[in-house]
């Protein structure tokens, strides 16, 4: 998995009929660079199955096991959002609400 | 999932017998920077399954998951088109018809 | 799935007994720079399942969905050579036999 | 498998149900350049399944494959940490406690 | 697959169950730079299903795909060496024992 921040929404009317009433997230990783954690350049969209909100750190899962939340059961989906981050603790350090 | 803008499109007379009758589409990944969302270097193949067409943003679903469309049931496809984006909203800006 | 160029074989005797008459081709993906396309640096090694020769521009597909065509079914093989491209039009242009 | 450092670990009240009672810890690839190995910019949060501890240098496995712990059966996660490593011999120099 | 070249082994104790018995070795994936191959700076982490040493040149498989050897069957690992390479031909030029 990996922590990302929302950042955004997705609004797509002709879509795959599975994807009727999912909540489409934008999503940017963060990496880690010298114990910080900072926000990195890619740009995913997870569907949300915990509800999630903008400005929120969340957790994500990729591939396969994307399909095994109840929002997304077999639907061609690859990345949800299973989690939202309370606190990280890296490096001896505590991040809450990161 | 990523967003992608549709600038291309594939021709294969001699291929997997899975393929005929597919629309394959060639995708740009876009990435987010300082709060903008740019074009990507990566080229990605994408069967269509949702009626796109050049120049659009649309929403593209990788792995085992996109053999879960009509348009692509136990194919040897890695990726398929499952969106066509009306609107994104990031960092609070909406932008229509990306 | 991503558009390649063949540019190599691999022989190996010592393998898998899954791997025994596979032809095996190395490929290069091409990505895409400022609306050409051009080859990456990265080798992917693909089983071909379509005919390719060196030189060809080709389609491959990655993953579990590399396993679902005749030449590759139950094999420990996570890449295949599905077309052999004709024509690519990107952006308005196109390019015959790239 | 990648070989990591576990650096922190993650606090998520707000749940899938799966994820109840599982360990989330952050871990950060190793590289290697020039024959050593170095803490690369990425970080991964992996469900423990062998009783990891911060600092400590871990194989962890990750897409699919990383359902088949007991820790992690069916469950919606893409990384799982499977070993400690004890000793790693790179180019013939032996590295205890990594 | 990826062509590698295998630097070195990994020991360790505290393990998932279906470890015990598994031979780990280090692997860096070479890319292709200018019709040349070169060692990347990525370090995989691969069982031996083929009777691989350190210094050989292999292949190995990645993703689901890497548990259908006999070595690997059901167990939690997402890379598996299936080849061990004699020959490349790359660019029209032979490299023996690469």
């Amino acid at each position: 998995m990996f922590i990302a921040k929302v950042i955004g929404n997705v609004v797509a009317t002709q879509k795959n009929a599975k994807f009727r009433g999912m909540k489409l997230l934008l999503v940017q990783p963060y990496i880690s660079r010298e114990g910080k954690l900072q926000i990195s350049g890619s740009s995913v969209v997870a569907v949300d199955s915990v509800g999630a909100g903008i400005g929120e750190c969340v957790l994500f899962t990729q591939g396969s096991s994307a399909r095994l939340t109840p929002a997304t059961k077999d639907a061609p989906v690859d990345a949800v959002i299973v989690g939202i981050v309370d606190a990280l603790e890296v490096e001896g350090r505590l991040l809450e609400k990161p």
